[in-house]
């Protein structure tokens, strides 16, 4: 049990709340007997300052021979205008690992997390969808061309990119029972490339998944239903990369201390994985033991879950997270960070969601 | 005073409402002594039906030589697979009469609109922003490839497509003391034709808007913003057609019946523009007499001020239907529609707000 990490805590908050939910990591192997080597390695500012690049060949070998990457965030004002930016460390390992299905969940793992949502309790209660975004192909890679006076990016699917990441919406419906509904979100009725997208969809869905109802979605219009009906899409959304870049912050955040893990689902059991929280490097409170750790550990579970079959451990995890957030409303200590309204820093957020992990 | 319209009603609950919007411009008439000259023709489905194309040239010529195009929606499932589609017809009207600048606003006409939106009351009150959507460039226009297996749109900008819409941007922000912000939406952390928009902006606004601040600011973490502090954008939002197109469904419906009126601001006064609302021809309840007016009202209020200069007359048809929309919370009777949860038909609510005009 267990395997060989790469760890990339980043820039900025990332290595404060890595370190932390490494710290999980290590109660999980005591409780599971599983073992985590660990290589630690650069990507995104700080390897800029180091390499002059955003990620080196040699970090990138490393994704390849590795069980999962979990990730840190990157970026900061610092490197502004820098050429390659740190974003681009990521978007290289995603494409190198073909990290081609990037599974964005949104639910609430916590009842206190519902309270605050944004949105009216009624309307966001019992949201529960797994958003799946491709991330290898669509506007955000191919050649582009950056002029004086004019720039373009190809917004462009094959058939092949489209069949194997609508494949693991299939799939993931098909875990349930019944199975569940996909939702596939585009612009057919502006885009040549939706309409591509949503023949060859209906296609693999057609021979492949008949017992799973495949659903088209126009994606401008999912962003106004995700607010005013969110959970008539519990079930599977599956999108090209821009909709659903775009589309995953929108349902990530409000929903949740949300995460944003990401998985190249190309076999059960022995899946390489990319897992990274859904927030920035957040620079404006870095270096201050201020930021908090539950996304970074949330997609610690979701490694243990989806790279590392430990379904038990990340239930585990989930529901310790769970706990401590809902504390103060179960009659218990508030310990939350200042972006829930508390006023614990990082470390102590870390120790309650350990101590819970300890209980469980 | 006045002048020549063109009237497309298009589909479904389209014709239902323009009616009833058309009404509330003879009231207009009557009291400013203006004339509008209409003429009605076809668009979408019902010029798929006549002619076999979404649109005819004779009625594009057209839309070239009136001072506003008043449409209602465009579309429906019995056109589902028709090559073109509806939709496209308003795409071609857009792109012929250079609509560049598609001006989005959210705002709250009315108090009792603060409370009916999923988002708490708290975190939306207050919300005022434009938000213009380029609307005749990026990935919706231009040389697509469909093929069997492989689609592409080219998502491009030219010098002069940034320059023109962020030009509107600006001119607007002038329009206030002290100016407002305006921010730009991109994705320049990826897309090479978002680093191209990011950096004709600044040159733009530094040559031309000294005084106005211009913030970047990401498209995605934009659709995060909208929900979780959107009186944070209070200002002008300018943005590519493709993320404005998402955004501005995700800013639109739930802040307010809302409006999408369009508008080529190429000149002060003697604009021509094209003026629709937010919603689609929603089929499920045509014919029915049940489709509320009020996002096409409020799309002639925004064509009177916007292409005939008649700031008193849009004003005037703001306050009653704010009035209308508000008698139930200010003590009188409630007329509203059933996506408002009342149980008013489309003609009721809009002689409530004749009514209103008149009495203004
Ligand atoms: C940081 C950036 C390159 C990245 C993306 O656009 O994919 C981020 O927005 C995300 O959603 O993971
Ligand atoms: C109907 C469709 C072609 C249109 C668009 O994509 O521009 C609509 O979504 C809009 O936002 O006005």
């Amino acid at each position: 049990k267990g395997g060989k990490l790469l760890v990339l805590p980043g820039d900025h908050i990332g290595p404060e709340v890595v370190t932390e939910a490494l710290k999980v990591l290590d109660i999980i192997e005591e409780y599971s007997g599983a073992k985590f080597e660990r290589d630690f390695d650069l990507c995104g500012g700080s390897s800029l300052d180091k390499h002059k690049d955003s990620v080196t060949e040699e970090v990138l070998k490393k994704c390849e021979n590795v069980d999962a990457v979990f990730f840190g965030s990157a970026g900061g004002p610092e490197w502004g205008t820098s050429q390659p930016n740190p974003e681009s460390g990521l978007l290289r390992i995603r494409h190198r690992m073909q990290i081609f299905a990037n599974m964005r969940p949104c639910n609430f793992a916590s009842k206190s997390m519902v309270r605050r949502s944004p949105i009216k309790e009624g309307i966001i209660r019992g949201v529960d969808f797994m958003l799946i975004r491709e991330n290898c192909g669509g506007a955000y890679y191919g050649n582009k061309i950056e002029e004086e006076d004019y720039g373009c990016d190809p917004w462009e699917y094959r058939r092949s990119e489209i069949e194997r990441v609508v494949r693991v919406a299939g799939a993931l419906a098909m875990q349930h029972d019944p199975p569940l509904t996909v939702w596939s979100a585009d612009k057919a009725n502006v885009l040549a490339s939706s309409r591509v997208w949503r023949r060859i969809a209906h296609e693999v869905f057609d021979k492949e998944f008949p017992e799973v109802t495949l659903r088209d979605q126009l994606a401008d219009s999912l962003a106004m239903l995700f607010i005013t009906k969110p959970t008539a899409f519990n079930g599977v959304i599956v999108t090209d990369n821009t909709f659903g870049d775009i589309l995953s912050d929108e349902s990530g955040p409000p929903a949740a201390p949300g995460h944003k893990p990401t998985l190249g689902a190309n076999s059960a059991g022995g899946v390489i994985g990319l897992y990274e929280p859904v927030h920035g490097s957040a620079p404006d409170i870095s270096g201050k033991g201020l930021a908090n750790p539950v996304a970074q550990v949330l997609s610690l579970a979701m490694m243990l879950r989806y790279s590392f079959n430990m379904h038990e451990e990340a239930d585990l995890i989930e529901k310790a997270i769970a706990n401590v957030l809902d504390s103060k409303e179960d009659g218990g200590l508030e310990v939350r960070t200042g972006d829930l309204g508390g006023k614990a820093g990082t470390r102590e957020m870390s120790e309650a969601i350990q101590g819970e992990v300890k209980k469980l």
